[in-house]
Formats: C-alpha cells, structure tokens, sequence
C-alpha cells in the first residue's frame, strides 16, 4: 500500500484548500493534485505542483504580454507546428514538479536525465522503510535469447517459484539485519541497550536494489517529453515504463494539445536515415531495391521493413 | 514609457481574472503578477507564472507528502541551515518565470547565465521596435582610471553632451535606415514599391548594441539567487544591476525567509581564503601580522582590510 | 583578413611545437591544429585542443579498460548502431574547443545553444576592432515573401547599391563614434587631453551587431553534433551556417566514423510521424491516401510528399 | 584486488604506446595516465584523458590567440585573482576524464552532480563481478549521536563482529542467488540446463548498493573543483571523501597553479555572514559582543567561534 494513515491524512490535507490565483489554472491538472497513482507494489507518481498550460507556451513562442490563446484551433496549430520542427525552447516554459516513490534500481537509470531538480529521501540520515519491490508472476521475464539488453518469455514453474522466493527471503533478511545494524526503534531508542547502532549512512549498503526510494523530480515540459519518449518506449524496461505511462496520463490532463502532438510525432514516428528515405522514394516510385543495394545492415534493413509494414525479404 | 496601450489592455486583462487552485500561492507576488516594474528608460521586468513558497523549499528538503510548514520559526531556521550550508538542491524545487525588456548589450551579459529557459522575441522574424537605451546624465560614466573593468566618475559639460547626441543621433539614423533597408510598413506593405527590402535577418544587424529587445526567462530560485549574487553586486555594470535590484524586490515578496537567508549569508557576507583566516585569528589573538607576513598579495590585503574595517597599513 | 602580422606569429610558434603524449591522438586533425579557417569577411574557426577520438566513444560504450578499438568495422558497426538508436552518452566523451570570431548577431543565435563553455572577448574590458560584417553581394537576400523567416531573392541593381552603402556607412560612423567617445589611443594614452572619455562598457553600445566578437568555445562531441544539425540545415540563416559548414568538416578530419553516421541518419534522413508514417505504408500497399483522409494539414502533407519524391497533389 | 590481470594487460599496452600532437601536454599527469589508484578495498580512480593546463585557463581569460603563457609569475596571479574573485568561465576551458570503480551507494551521491558526462556498466546488458565493499576495521562507526548525518566513534568487539558478518555473508548470499537466478556461467552457457535464467535486468535487483560498479566520468575543471569542494570536505562521507582525496591528487598533478588557488581560497577558507562579518569588526575594534547581541543563533556563534579559533562563550 503506497501511503500510510497519516500519510493519507496529510495528502487530503492538502486537497481539502483552495486558493485564489492569478495564474494559468489547469483544473483536469487540479483534480489529480496531490493524489498519487499506484506503479509498481509501492511505488506511485504524484504531482505535486504545475505551472504554465498548453496557452503558455504559445504565450513564450510569441512573446506575448497577454495570455498565448486566440483561439484553440491557432494555439493546436502553432504546438504541433512547433513539435513537428523541434523548436523546443517554448515547451519548456512550463513546469511540473512530482513526488515519485521508487525502486532504487529503477531510481539509477531514472537520474541519468539530468535536466531535472531532485531532491531524494536521504538514507543517510533518515531510516528506510521495509518496503521493496517483487515482480507479479506475469513479469518475471527471462533473459531475451536475440538480444542482450532485453527479456524473452516469463519464467514458469518451479523456476519462477525458486526466483520468487530467493527476492522475498533475501530482502527480507536484508532489511533485517539492517534494523539490526542501526539498533535503534521507532522511537529512536536503542533495541538492544548493550549496543550503539551502526551509522546510517553505512547500515543502507546492506539493502539491495530492490528497496524502495522516493524523491521530488522537478522537470519542464520539453525534457519530460524527452524523458518519456524513451521510457514510455517498448524498449524500456518495464520497471521504469510503467512510471512513464502514468506521467504520460497526467501530461494529458495537464496540456492536451502538447501531448497530442506529442503522441503524433514522436511517439508514433520513426526516423529514416538517408539511405532510408531512398530505399522508400525507390519503392514508392517502383523501382528495385533490396537489402544488398540498399547500403543498409541487415539489421536496419529488418527495421526498417517492420516499419514500413513491408516483408523483411 | 515601457508598454503602450494594447499591451497595457492586455496586462489589465491578464490581472482582471481569478482562477481557484489547489497549488502554494503567495499573496504579496500575486498582487504584482503581470505588472511590468520601469527599469532604465524602457525596459521592465514583470512577473508571468511562478511555482512554490518558502513551504516548497523546506517541503523538498523533508520529502514530505503535506505542505512543508511546521511553524514558521522551524522553517526560517531550516532554510537558513541550508542557505549556510550550501544545501542548494531545495531551492531548485521553487520556479519563476519573467518577462523583461532589455538593451541587447545587458541582454548579452545576462545570457551567460545558461541553466534557465530562454524565449527571446526574433528579429529574424520580427521587425523590432524604435526604442533604445540612452543613459541618463548622471550614469554617463568615465571609464575608471585604476581599474580595467569599472567606472569612475561621471562625465560633465560638453564631452557629456557631446557623447548624448552621438549615441542618440547614431541610434536614431541606425534605425531609420534598418526600416528603409526593410522597407514595410505597419500594415506590411511595401513604404516604397519600387524595392522589394532586405531580409529582416539581415536588416536586423545595423541596429547597435543599445537597442531593447524583450524576453521570457525562466529560473529555478537557486539559479536566480545565484544570478543577484552577481549582478546585484556593485561590481556588475550599473545597466544589469537594476534589472537585478528589481527582481531582488520580488523575491523578497515572493520567498521572504529565503530571501532573508540569501541577504544575510550570501549578499552581506565575504569569503575568506585559509591565509586570510589566519590573519584574523591572529589579529584576534592580539599577534602581530601584516602583509609581508601574511602570504597575502598587496591587493588582497588591502581588500581583506576593506571588508574588516581595518586601515590597510 | 582574419589575422594580423603578430597573430599570425603566435599561432605559427604554437604549429612548431611537438609533445610526446599517452593519449589518443587524431593526428589528420593535428594537421590543422591552431590554423584558422575563414568563414565570412573577416570571422574564422580554429580547433584550440580536442580529447578523444572515434575509438573513445567505443570505449566508453563499454567502459573498456583498454583502447575501444577491437577492429575497424566493429568500432563502425558500433558508432552507426548508437547513432541510430541514440544511445547519446557515448558521444558526450569526445571534447573539442574552438576559437571562433563572428559577427554579434550571429553570437547572438549561437549562444542560445546552451551547453557548451564559452569565454567571449570582454568589451567591457577592452576595446573591439574595427571590423565589421558587409554581406557579399549574392548574399544579401530580400525577405522571403512566403515565410516570415527566410530569404527570397537577392537585391539587386540601385537598392542592392543603396543598402550595401548604408551598412558599410553606419558601421565606419558608429565605430568612428566609438572611438571618440572612449578618447583612448592604442597607447592608452588620451586622443583629446580636454576629454575624460566614455567608460568601456558604456561606449560598446555605439557599435551595431555586424561587429566581430570573438570567443573560445567548448563543446563535447554529441552537443556539438545536436548544433550542427540545427545549423549546418538550410533552414537557418547563412552566416551562421558558414560556420556549420566549416565545422563539420573539422568534425571530419576528427571522428571521421561518428561523423559519416552523423551524416547519414541525422543530416540526410527525416522523421515521419505516427500519421506520415502511415500514409507512407498505404502507398506501399497500394492503398488510395490523399491529404483530406491522412489527417495531415495541407502543410505538413506538401512537406511529406516533398520528402518522399512524390507529386504533392 | 582493483585489476584482473588481462586488464592490467590492457592498461599496460596503453601505457606502453607514444604519439606526437601539438597540443598542451602535462607530463606530470602524462607519467600516472591510465594508471589505477587504488581507492577503498576494491575501488580505483584513474585518469584515461585530459584536455588543458594552467596555461588554457590563463589562454580562454584572455581569448589569446597564443599560449596563454607569458611568465609563470603571471600566469599564477591572474588564476588566483580568477579564482578570488569566482570567474569561473575560464576553468571550464580544461576537461578531464576518469574511469572510476565505485560502490553504488557512493555512485548514488556522486550522480547528484549533474554537470559532468557519464558512462555506467550496464547491469542490464552485463554481469556484474563478485566485487562488494566492506568498510576496513577502523572506519566501522556508530551513528553519531548529536548528529542525524555523521558518524561517531567506531564500533568495538562483538557489535563489531557481527556487523562485519552481517555484511559479509548478506553479500555473499545476495551474489549466489543472483548468479543462480541468472543460470549463466563464464561461457555464456546455462549453468542448468533445465531452467532458463532470470533477465539480466532483474536479477541485478538482489544485489546490495555495497557492490561495486564502474563509470567514465568526464568533467570540466570547475566542476570538478566544485565537486572536490563539497564531496573533499570532512562533512562528506568518509567512501566519497577517499575518491575525492585521490583525485585532488590528481588536479594537483594536472594543474598546480589553479589547485594552489583552490586549495587557498576554497578549501581552506571560511564563508561568513553579514552578521558574521559585524562580529569580527566589532572584536577587532575591541567592542563588545556575544552570542544574544550577535543575531547569530547559538548553534552559528558557536560555529563561528570555532572557525576563528576563539572560545565558544
């Protein structure tokens, strides 16, 4: 369960106010503030605070001393024009900021986009709580056969049970004899009065990857695009995707007409290098190509056929 | 005067509206939203969207799930601990973002500033108005006769006149023959129809130094704090440390604890190098020290005893 | 031209020096080290230093312990499949700083590309030359009449004449004006020894943005590369794309495998969008597709078909 | 043991080859490149490549067209004014790249600092070795008690000996289970033909944040200052400070003259506040003062004391 009882007291806390503002409001955006959304068996994304909206960026293009919007049909053409040839300074005129609770070793390959602010939960001088993440059954992957980087079927069986129990028992002894390490309770007294407690900075190192952490990630719009085109990608791995597909949801609350465009061209696009192109303007045109004619690997030959919705041979 | 009457309709649009939000919002920073502040004699810094409080700072420190504050007195002391201690990560988690007007020259200093977002209006684009920086008399300053990079006095009589009627004059003819050179109107028709008028991106370049160009910038709040620390420095050129002295006022209403912080810590405060400590315990010891003794060049001593209130020799 | 007799003398002295070095050494890119190349009137680009090479990028995609290269192809195969993938952390480890000097409005645009290190010539601090960018004549073009951000035709005849006399005027008055007004010799001593003169960082504001400045700047190889695409396309405007040119040639004589992959998937190739791509697979498949059913506006439609070789309507 | 010995092998064929090049070279650094410090019980910091010395800082301040060289003397004094006086521009102009064995837990803090390039081993596409930290006898410390981020003294008899066990066998373990779950052996083949092995990027998720990894870390000068400045500190903790220690070392050797400076003005030295500063004034002019009519809290006076080498009450 992501969030405690007062953890939960806090949050409709915050969303039981309201305030007054002068400033671009989102209200699709507000519904969900604060509210944190389920990833993973602990995890969640929640947004902590916003600013600026799909008008705002319209306003930065242009310059503009009053709000960006004439009329949305402009506005929707101006973002998609901007997209489409990657002026991307307007885009990151808005800014949203989340409060993510995380596995550390999804945490490792998240802070590797490092256009963002972050502040994470420090285990140096705070205690961790006896919270890490195992696979559901339907992903416990195997390693892919074709590819290095990547994962084939779902382990089954006995396999799957001895894997499933080997994460369970060893986090669990490993959170173990990290309490027992510090050897201080939740009152901040001595478990055993005859010991001292090791330093928390050293007492983490026994936790492995597994563990849960959590942070407040900071970021515009322009390189959360960015960040999510790559890890709300099939390539991605699911344990950092399945983050990414939820802060693609509030993306669409927050600015419709930039996810949009978004979605269009970059998600749903492919590149095409020049020998590319050609090979397409050649069958377009009628005329032979093949793989060996074309100057592209097999590989990219394999690709681009995918892509193209065209037989690989 | 900075704005005309369309963008004056504009801004009283923008400030006329209310909206609700669930967001951390600052009653002293909405009151001036949108408005520009006059600096120089056409320039202005305004206000157009900002993220997070003094609550926001401490809140990202803690990773808390509610808003930040305790008390008030527990979260000044929180945010001066980490002003002193250089914990700069939670004042990245407060965001603004400014419209201002600008000579290009200042506009060139201020861009080395790199970690903030930028949309600046285009003359590539766009015709750019008549409007260009004169200084008034009493900045008309010498160049400093001890010091490569400063001023010294003001210049009076009829080399100041002189040199007020060159630098209008010349601005003056410079933008009368970039809108020949165009040759459009304001209606975009041709002014003579017999030429057909240069490139706009090209036109732009008679224009000189002084001339205003305009730009949205937006900065985390430790970015910005780090900005005033240079350029509401007396040693800044007087040009940038007014648009600095004007956007220190608004951070004053919009984070008054982190601003108190940052006044105190950073603007009032000095750097003492390991030899230069040594000085002062020394001194304080009651041994006998000077410059020869020191290890400090002539120069730093001098400007060691400066920030001491001692006399140099 | 580019460099006077004592320049010149430097940059020879530093050609004539050899060390012997246990890095990675690009000796096709040694040939030219310290040279300048002249781009524009009076402008250049130099290569100051550099760090690593093609098998650098290898290698840090494997975090070898050794040098990258194992063979040849494999280091190709490799740079090509990171290219294509952009995988681009690999290509952030080659380093190169160039001294480059240009006119100020083409600084201007430069600069906008934020990460890299720069230290630009301090007009503040000393004084500029009287060197100031005149277009050749086949390159002063008219605004484009279907774009606001373009060239049409060149000017020609008397208002080619008439502009050409006007830059060239106002740039030798707004220097001559600059001059006066610092009333400093290249002695430093006082042209009028009645007169103070103007402070530096004052007087610069005279000068219009056709004069040169100058700046070392630094960049590694994947931003370089992400600055070449934007700027070496003929999109953008000449002068900075002089530059460009002249820089993807030395990006040439560097990484000459990173360099040809550049070519091929980024300079060459083109994105297709969800919608775009899908239009190109209905004509593959010899399905009907015109512009009305693709959901692409009429805009983005002649553009794909421009692409792909094919009849707009 | 930090090297196997085919990657001794491959560092000494490095280390054996000698090219020729025109750029600035550092024998100093020249005589340890590629060579391994040892850091930690299995961790290591070594230099792969460089670009600069002293003399480029001293170049890019003055945009020279030369060697920026002119006396030592010179030279020494415009780095250390530089450095006085936070011009940090110019030692952005040297980069710097290392190839660092580290745990994860110390990679975690290191990552923070995001102006740097980096290249990680991928425990997604690789196996990670047998290779995990434990701290030598004497740096086992407790938990400092007036502290929540530090340590105290250091852990004695059986807490000690359990502590080490604990750590010990909890890697171990997490190690077999982790090669078992992956069902890999050396070859590549199946360590069991019945079953089909656990994803590479799952498996890693057993293994605790003591383990080793590895990186390419390239960095500029200043960066890298400012990193030394916060991670050399005594506040740091003690499995980064040895990685900072080591490469302080290594500036030494790169650029003396700018690591004096450092060491002088940064790490020796002492910020203080305006109300700091008023303290000082007053005892050096034999006012009165103390703690209450200071303005400082208790907890700064005391600091301050402290820093002064006066008592603190």
């Amino acid at each position: 369960m992501p969030l405690d009882s007062d953890q939960k007291r806090e949050v409709e806390a915050l969303r039981a106010e309201r305030f007054e503002t002068r400033r671009a409001t989102v209200p699709a955006l507000e519904e969900v503030l604060y509210e944190p959304s389920p990833v993973l068996d602990h995890g969640f994304s929640r947004v902590i605070d916003y600013m600026g909206d799909d008008a705002a960026i319209v306003q930065a293009a242009r310059v503009s001393y009053g709000r960006g919007t004439r009329k949305i049909t402009e506005d929707r053409g101006l973002i998609r024009y901007l997209m489409r040839h990657r002026h991307t300074t307007p885009f990151e005129m808005c800014e949203i900021k989340f409060h993510i609770k995380l596995p550390i070793f999804v945490a490792r390959q998240w802070i590797r986009h490092r256009t963002a602010n972050v502040n994470e939960y420090s285990a140096r001088y705070s205690i961790l709580d006896r919270e890490f993440y195992i696979p559901a059954p339907e992903h416990l992957a195997a390693q892919a056969s074709n590819n290095r980087q990547g994962r084939g079927d779902v382990l089954e069986g006995e396999e799957a049970a001895r894997v499933m129990s080997l994460l369970r028992e060893d986090s669990e002894r490993a959170y173990d004899h990290y309490a027992e390490m510090l050897n201080e309770g939740e009152d901040g007294a001595p478990l055993d009065e005859n010991r001292t407690g090791l330093a928390r900075e050293l007492a983490r190192m026994n936790l492995s990857l597994n563990f849960y952490t959590q942070w407040y990630w900071k970021v515009d719009l322009h390189n959360l695009l960015h960040f999510l085109s790559l890890r709300a990608d099939p390539h991605a791995q699911y344990e950092i995707r399945v983050y990414a597909d939820a802060m693609l949801e509030t993306v669409k609350r927050w600015v419709p007409l930039a996810c949009e465009a978004f979605t269009d061209y970059r998600m749903g696009g492919v590149s095409l290098s020049a020998a590319g192109l050609d090979v397409v303007r050649k069958k377009l045109a009628g005329e032979p190509v093949d793989q060996a004619s074309s100057g592209l690997s097999a590989r990219e030959w394999r690709e681009l056929m995918e892509s193209l919705g065209q037989p690989s041979e």
